[in-house]
Formats: structure tokens, C-alpha cells, sequence
């Protein structure tokens, strides 16, 4: 039988469920995963709880359940429930109030992900910068930016400004080097003002062949000895002009970001 | 003095940032955040604690370190450091080894930020299809779409669909509903055939007069009157045409997200 694990939050549950799933990927099992969001009331914490129990009297096992409930109140009765609870909240609450010495303010919905808020506004900005700033479709404000990745078509530019932009509210433009830049043996006109800030990703010409023949297959831009080209000239241009680079081949955007973030020190100081 | 927060992790360290922050945010302190990535070696794990040791002499209390080390050397290491150490992986991988009686990989970057697995290309893709099929560009196979929003321009459809597809791996189309569709008192004839994947945005008429004011300031688009006109037809569409909606007016797209998932049950059921 698939043991079943629940995550139960007072907000929307996305970073309880993401943490969730890292560490239960550690078990070589197959869980079956239920986000239980919006649990803010007593009433809906008495439901959750039935759910669990249910789960539990028709399960082999007990349900493992991932609590993140800000509420007091709404946190005993969960745990109540016939499951292996880890309270992802008050384990840590505790020992800071102690070592703070001040008490939480037990809150709900105070993370970064609530509307309303003047970083929220600017993850939205970013995010509607990133889209009019990719594939270098605008010139315009480039000097707001705080990123501009340059890369081969295909390397990876698009997600990664987006993730940029949607985690840390940063402006993020991405342009795409291409065989024009190459001959000119220049960046991009628009960019040499701005080099501080730019950021290069490379590819595995064969990564890239392959990506590029789901796209066209067959065609001159996809064909390997064209990627090897272009891949070639750009990690030449990019030596020239001292960009800093890294290979996106095996690398997630996430992976790709914490990257460029530790590289160009673009680390938010405080919250 | 500020306190400082390490936040500690072999991967990229962006959940368990995530993490921490709404954690803290609990406080009413202003914490100085810092993400310490990439730590996957013995003698990063002493580097790192020589900088929280050195943070710690410097400041005027003991730093927060939120670890997530999987690995159980760099953990014990980091352990060391004269702060106070939220370990968020082996608190919660023990109990887990003891309910499911079975040991854990312990092997590094597991977690769905990993790329080279299907389900990283799957998000890749569906980032992809989100951004080719943004506000109604492209009608083509549209019934690979797992969600398609509407709602009036500017309800926050475009940053709700890029999340969708990022976060989950779902392929969100996004179809502005516009005065045209009204006149017709209709839905977009390309959406006719898919209606049991459509979800709509509304938004507060005076919200959205602000939105459309920051891009065509005294425009007829961007005033109260026509956003009134435009939120009021999109509306009744939408109640005629049996659409379940949302108000996105003071949600966070995680908190739009969330419902949508909810609503119409895309919840991937295992991981």
C-alpha cells in the first residue's frame, strides 16, 4: 500500500510541499502526496483532521502529516489525528523565541508570498520586466535591470530570467548571441554599457543539438556542427570580454540561479 | 545589532530560504539573510562554519543557521559553529526512518529542483507552452493545455500561468476576455472545446483602473468606467458560461495558484 502523506497549512502550502517532497525523496518510496492549503480555522483543522484519520483506517499505515499551521489552536487539533505528525512550524518557533527571548507574533500569512507588500509589487514588476526583456526584444530601461544573461539560442536564458524574477524579484534580461555577434566578433550594441551586470550561460553542443531539433528538426540551426559553432564562438566572445559564464547543461534553473546570485553578489542583504 | 541568519544547504538552498524567511517573519526583527549554497564537501562545511564563527564574534549574539545538509559529515561539522542550529533535514528524516522502518538515501539534490529528471524536462516544457500560448497567442494545441485562464487584461493571468507552469509542470494558456467577446456575449471561439479546463480571473474594478493607470496613464482603457464596464460583462460571461473564478485582487499568485489547483483538482496525485 502507498503510504500517503499530507501537508496541512494555513497558507497556501507550496514551500511546506516542496520541503516535504525533498526530504521524503530520500525514501526510496512512492508516497502519495495531499496538500491540504487555507486550513486558517478551527473548523476546517477538524476536517483536515477527519480526512487524516479516514486515510489512516483505510491505509496500511499511518499517514505521515506535515503541519506548517501558524494557529495555535488549529495545530492541536491536527496533531490529535492518528498519523506520524512533524510540525514543521512550532519545532522551530520554540527554540528561537528562547534564544531571541522575544515571543512570535504567530501570525499567518506573513512570508514573502503575501500579496499586498512592496516585495510582492516588485516580483510582479520583475516578472512583467523579464517578459518585455527577453530574447532581447527591448533595449529600452536596460539600465533598471539587474541581470542580463547572454547565451546561444536555446541555452537556457528565457526560464532562468523568469526564475529570477518570479523568486527574487529581480529584473532580469536575457539576449541571445547569435552568428551576426559572432562575426562582429562584439556583444550586442545595446549591452556594452551595461557589461557589469551581464551573465553568460553556455551548453554542450550536443545538449543543445538535441533541444534544438525538438524545435526544428533537421534544420541548419539545429544540425551539430552548427551548435558546436555557435557554442564555440560565444564561449570565445564571452573570454574576450571577461563575462563570467557557466555551462546550464546539467544544471536546473534553480541551480542556475543560486549561481548567478552567489557570482554577481546579487543577494538581497536583509529582509 | 542585526541578527544574522545562515541558511545552510548542499543544493541551491532556495526552499530552505523560503522556508526560513517565513519562519522568521514570525519575528518582529529585522534579520540579515545569509544563503550559503553549494555546500557539498567536508571542507566547505569548514568554511562555512569559520564564517558563522566569524560572524558570531562580530555580532553582537549568536547567529540562526538553518541547515539542510544531507550529508551527515558537513552536517556534524557545521553543528560545531557557536550558533544556534536549526537542522531541518535530520529533524524530520529520523522520525520518518523510525515510522517507515526504513533507512533514507541520504544521497544530495533529490528534490524536484534536480534537473535531468522527467519531471524537471516536464517543467521546461510546460514554461515553455505557458509562454507561447500568454494571452491568447496561439490557439494550437491548445488541448495539451492542463488549465487555461481568463479574464480581463491586467487580472494577472500572465505571472498565474508562468507560476502554474513552473512550480507544477502544468501547461497554463492564459486568454484575455476583451470588449469584443462581450459584444458576443462569448467565450474566444478557440476556448469553446475546452471548457472544463477554463478558470477566470477578476479583479476589483478600482485595482485594475490602478494597474492599467501605471501602463496608459488617462487612457479610456485604464479608466474606472471602463474597467467597471469590462470587470462587470467579464462577470456575467463567466456566470452564464458556468466558469469558476477567483477575485485576484488581494491574492499572491502562490495564493491564486493554490486555489486554482484546489478548484479544479490538477493536484498531481504522487510524486
Amino acid at each position: 500500500m502507498q503510504p500517503i502523506a499530507f501537508i496541512v497549512s494555513d497558507g497556501t502550502g507550496i514551500t511546506a510541499e516542496t520541503f516535504a517532497h525533498s526530504i521524503l525523496s530520500q525514501f526510496d518510496l512512492k508516497f502519495r502526496l495531499i496538500r491540504v492549503p487555507f486550513v486558517d480555522s478551527a473548523d476546517k483543522a477538524y476536517t483536515t483532521l477527519n480526512d487524516i484519520n479516514h486515510a489512516a483506517e483505510l491505509g496500511g499505515s499511518r499517514p505521515i502529516v506535515f503541519t506548517t499551521l501558524v494557529n495555535s489552536e488549529s495545530n492541536e487539533i491536527v496533531k490529535r489525528s492518528n498519523a506520524l505528525v512533524l510540525d514543521m512550524f512550532q519545532t522551530f518557533i520554540e527554540p528561537l523565541e528562547q534564544e531571541l527571548r522575544v515571543k512570535s507574533s504567530h501570525a499567518m500569512g506573513r512570508g514573502h508570498q503575501a500579496a499586498d507588500t512592496e516585495a510582492y509589487k516588485n516580483r510582479i514588476e520583475a516578472i512583467n520586466f523579464s517578459l518585455t526583456h527577453d530574447d532581447g526584444q527591448s533595449h529600452l530601461n536596460l539600465k533598471e535591470a539587474d541581470v542580463i544573461l547572454v547565451g546561444v539560442s536555446r541555452s537556457g536564458k528565457t526560464p532562468t530570467t523568469l526564475y529570477l524574477a518570479m523568486q527574487y524579484g529581480l529584473k532580469a534580461a536575457n539576449y541571445p548571441l547569435i552568428p551576426e555577434d559572432f562575426e562582429r566578433g562584439k556583444l550586442p550594441t545595446p549591452l556594452l554599457t551595461h557589461k557589469s551586470k551581464i551573465f553568460g550561460l553556455s551548453i554542450d553542443p550536443h545538449r543543445l543539438a538535441e533541444i534544438r531539433n525538438e524545435r526544428r528538426p533537421g534544420s541548419k540551426y539545429a544540425s551539430l556542427e552548427n551548435c558546436r559553432y555557435e557554442v564555440n564562438e560565444a564561449q570565445a566572445l564571452m573570454r574576450r570580454e571577461n563575462i563570467k559564464w557557466l555551462s546550464s547543461t546539467h544544471k536546473s534553473i534553480e541551480e542556475i540561479a543560486a549561481t548567478i546570485l552567489q557570482e554577481i553578489r546579487l543577494d538581497k542583504p536583509s529582509y
